[in-house]
């Protein structure tokens, strides 16, 4: 089958690997129609991340059909058009029964390596191998575009748990740091979540444009404390979501909370260690939280939001294309002159 | 000073009576800007209510300019610009310490008879004695507008208050029953929660046209059932929240809910008794609450929406005019030709 | 295989029947050690439900090992020693996914006729015949009493929604009205949940005695309305958990409540109506709410406190015999001379 | 009066100052029947804390009686019983209004100098000034216990804060670093909010006596790791509560959060930094609070707790006496011979 396949730190190109198959009665074999690249894959191809093996293939957003599935599924049929979650969850453990599918020790990332669990092939491709598919997939129903059902399954997650983990409330003045896909998701959920004002901080200014076009405020980093000390009454903002990773960006977040607000960061973080200024964090009884995309607990919610209108998530998709447009996406990605691209297969 | 003035069951006018004073050293009495003609007040000018006597002022909607205030004032100051909720409450009590203000021994009700309490001038009116200042009136800062801070001292602290008391989750199905300026706040605020479907009731075309113009659906009561149906997959709505009041209303919604469906009604009732189908309602496992405006308690967090941009309140005023039309706006919302009108004095 | 027999109305005896059979790849056979008798069974027994026939096997609390599995099974294998919430569901639907397992479509209750969905064979047997095995039982962990387990099946997990569903808040004064098995066991749960004063309501008084031997209050009915005045000041209790069923009962709990009082019905109702005073309940904001024990649901929450020692349900036993004893324990139950028996096969 | 002054650091005796005034019509002056000798007031007499001068008065616990009233108080008069808070706020801002008191610009901290506000004079005196006395103070109802209601504005006040901040649900695993009267508190707490498994973390083998003796478990910090791994299947506490303050308690709590665990701090920091394992807390997902003791806003719901029988948080007072007590109860609080001590006056 053909697919976006890594050969080195760099390098991705579209190619013919051999099609998956069930390896066990809870699997299910995937006819791809819709794959996204997502900014994590930017590090994949970097080769950031360990245990990606030259041949692999990339990708872990995508939507399609059930075309195999093993004998012990209970939810899923061959046929049923379906949803994926960017990770796998075995459905049945303690962390699961508890919605803390992440946590899972059947998890497996698609297309990443080995950074967060055993190597899985990825769903840049036409044919992808789902373990423990009846909890990885949800049924795709027939009023949910592929385009918005794609997002769910990291990228709205992503920014939808950041928004439920800040426990943000109706009023909440929020800042946003960073304007990718996953901050600009961030964003419109906190606006649905009845967020008051919603301020996107992000140095890339065609990024701040679309915040803007899209009912928040937008702000380069330099002016953000200016800006959130002037709309905040100079106390700073209740709730502050981090969607780029690294401790610079935890510092900006210190900078722009008030007492008693809630930081939740949703970036990637591979730092040792960060310095904590503790004394400010008790002082100010900050709450200072980490978070990953839960798309296998927030199905069922996103769900119900996207099709009942709350809220848009396709918006932020401003590229689409054929596999073959894969690699130039990547580097348009990589440039910033992207938000996000979809393929079709 | 001038005033709208009650004069016999149907008969408004506007005329003189005295300006009031301060009574008690936690009294102010404010210079009123602005003032609504609530649904209620309808109820009022009929003389549906007791204890309103030829001569009283009616009125318990308004903002303005605290002229007088009690030596005991805490927060409050001559000068300040001031909101009000639509009835007093001490501020100290157990029942005011829990926000439970409505239950406050103290509790009286602007401008409408000894209804719900003792009788208390009304706010259609230069000049309103207000009690308990300090937690009866809320500071109206300089970024919110007097239209908006008017409506959320009743109708949108109802409105925002059923959906609150449902719990409405992100993407829920909520049906309002009632387009009257209360069932249209109410589902500005479940858009604003994140709601999914909002489906307004409402027999009057021009209300539904409102909601529909309003990012709701809109239903005639008969076409209710079939419409819900279909939207929630055959089984009703998650939430539906009453906005009319009456036995009638509370079937309708019963009708539309689903099992597990949470009920809240936010229309007034004054029957005895409402045959509740008690068999259903154990199998359903329906929540069934009421609820009454709360808006001291939710002063705050709704100034943050307003002001933070999360809903704009004012969309449902639709007349505007001096206290001398106040008499035809009752004649016109009686007739259900007016959603909303407020009075500048 | 040995099993309580249903053989008309008030007669059940200890009899053979066929040693049930797999039906589906997704159900289990389990070899049950212990079986609960229930206030459910003895509705049973009286034939006061429809569609069983005689010769049915009664019972639907229970605990066991899994002897067969089918072939679908991913979560449980032969040899699981498990518990059993007392009614089926897929594991897989709308309702299920949201947590609401009572109204999946595949609902079935074991040992009850066709009340609760279509027949299913009862656990007072030495086999049971387990539908949708993976989602219906749970594991039992080895530091789980067989006992407690049993109880979370049905009695904890009615008792302890009845707590949460009614949001019971720390401190808070709980009236629970009725002393058997899920009286006594909400009351416990409401401790549980850092209720302040709990209050029992019951006729009996050797029920009365075991509520006030464990922690809670309690007073005969007529007595009840004059000590709930006295114990809140005056005003009733915030929360008011109903564990009899019927009218009556439930006019007792408005009687109990103060305003904003959460009332929360687990008794089973089969009235088609019942009068609430509905401009009462608008004026005091009540709310009202039915729910039925959510066992799956709440399983691993209920298991993590009992072994964590939050509260120990088995209290509520008093009577444990072998199937042999069955129909004695029966006829006390009734009489309400046992609070729960439990039979060891 | 007679009361506790602070000399050098080190040395406080009883001895004679003038008895306080009010200074303000918000003011009330409170003849104090019982003071609370608190861990912050080791810092204090030690001379931790900048701005507090010879001849300062120190403590900020007590419950006493009105005895002057400043002339805008509203909710007190003259011979009111009262409780109080350890720190004052004005009841009427932005932050009091949501119920954020310790952030409120006229915070001010009975008897500790000027490291949490303006100098204000302390409680272990005859008499003591209480700025914006109807929020400041409480009323303390007869059937409350004099030295429950002194450990609310304080002690017990920060216990339950970090149980409630910690997001506490049924059945958690709770670890509580620290055995002092905080930390104890804090584990009762924990019980009360129904947690399964409460460990106390405590180097003192006295306190960990203590702890066992009340419902918890107890291990000394170095056995702490294995014994969390025991309890919890290898995978650490749900919620991690830090009793004690500074970097090396942090670094506990970390070494014993499970994923997605919550840690909560509700010791004092003063470090400018503390060096957070970032890359494991992103992969864990973790949350840290910081937090500090809420008495005004918890006043309500710890009285309903306590007089409603949920916790007695009184177990921990080992040493009563009087003011000429105090200077030996200073010693043995400093050298952990005893756990809370309180003296009449």
């Amino acid at each position: 089958m053909r697919a976006l396949i890594y050969r080195s730190p760099g390098v991705v190109e579209v190619g013919e690997v051999p099609r998956p198959a069930l390896l066990a009665p809870t699997d299910a074999i995937v006819k791809v129609s819709l794959a996204g690249i997502c900014g994590t894959d930017l590090h994949v191809v970097r080769g950031d991340f360990p245990g990606l093996v030259a041949g692999a293939v990339v990708g872990h957003e995508f939507v399609g059909e059930v075309v195999e599935a093993g004998s012990a599924l209970q939810r899923l049929r061959v046929g049923d058009p379906v949803m994926s979650s960017d990770f796998t969850a075995c459905g049945h453990c303690r962390w699961c029964d508890d919605g803390d599918h992440w946590h899972c020790d059947q998890r497996a990332f698609f297309g990443t390596g080995t950074a967060f669990g055993p190597a899985l092939g990825g769903a840049q491709a036409e044919y992808v191998r789902v373990p423990h598919a009846d909890t990885t997939l949800g049924l795709l129903p027939p009023d949910c575009p592929s385009e918005a059902a794609l997002l769910m399954g990291d990228n709205l997650a992503t920014g939808w748990v950041a928004v439920e983990r800040a426990a943000t409330a109706p009023g909440d003045c929020v800042v946003v740091i960073g304007g990718g896909a996953v901050g600009q998701l961030t964003a419109l959920s906190a606006q649905a979540a009845a967020a008051g004002i919603v301020l996107v901080v992000e140095p890339n200014a065609q990024r701040r444009a679309f915040a803007e076009a899209h009912g928040s405020l937008a702000a380069h980093p330099d002016q953000a404390p200016a800006l959130v000390r002037r709309l905040t009454g100079g106390v700073g903002a209740e709730v502050v979501l981090e969607a780029v990773g690294g401790n610079g960006p935890l510092d900006l977040a210190l900078a722009l909370a008030r007492p008693r607000a809630r930081i939740v960061s949703v970036g990637a973080h591979v730092a040792e260690s960060w310095a904590f200024p503790v004394a400010r964090g008790f002082r100010d009884e900050l709450s200072l939280g980490f978070a990953i995309g839960d798309g296998i607990r927030l199905r069922r919610r996103l769900l119900r939001m996207v099709t009942g209108g709350t809220l848009d998530p396709t918006v932020v998709i401003d590229a689409r294309g054929t596999l073959a447009d894969a690699p130039a996406f990547y580097r348009q990605l990589a440039a910033q002159t992207l938000l996000k691209a979809v393929v079709t297969l």
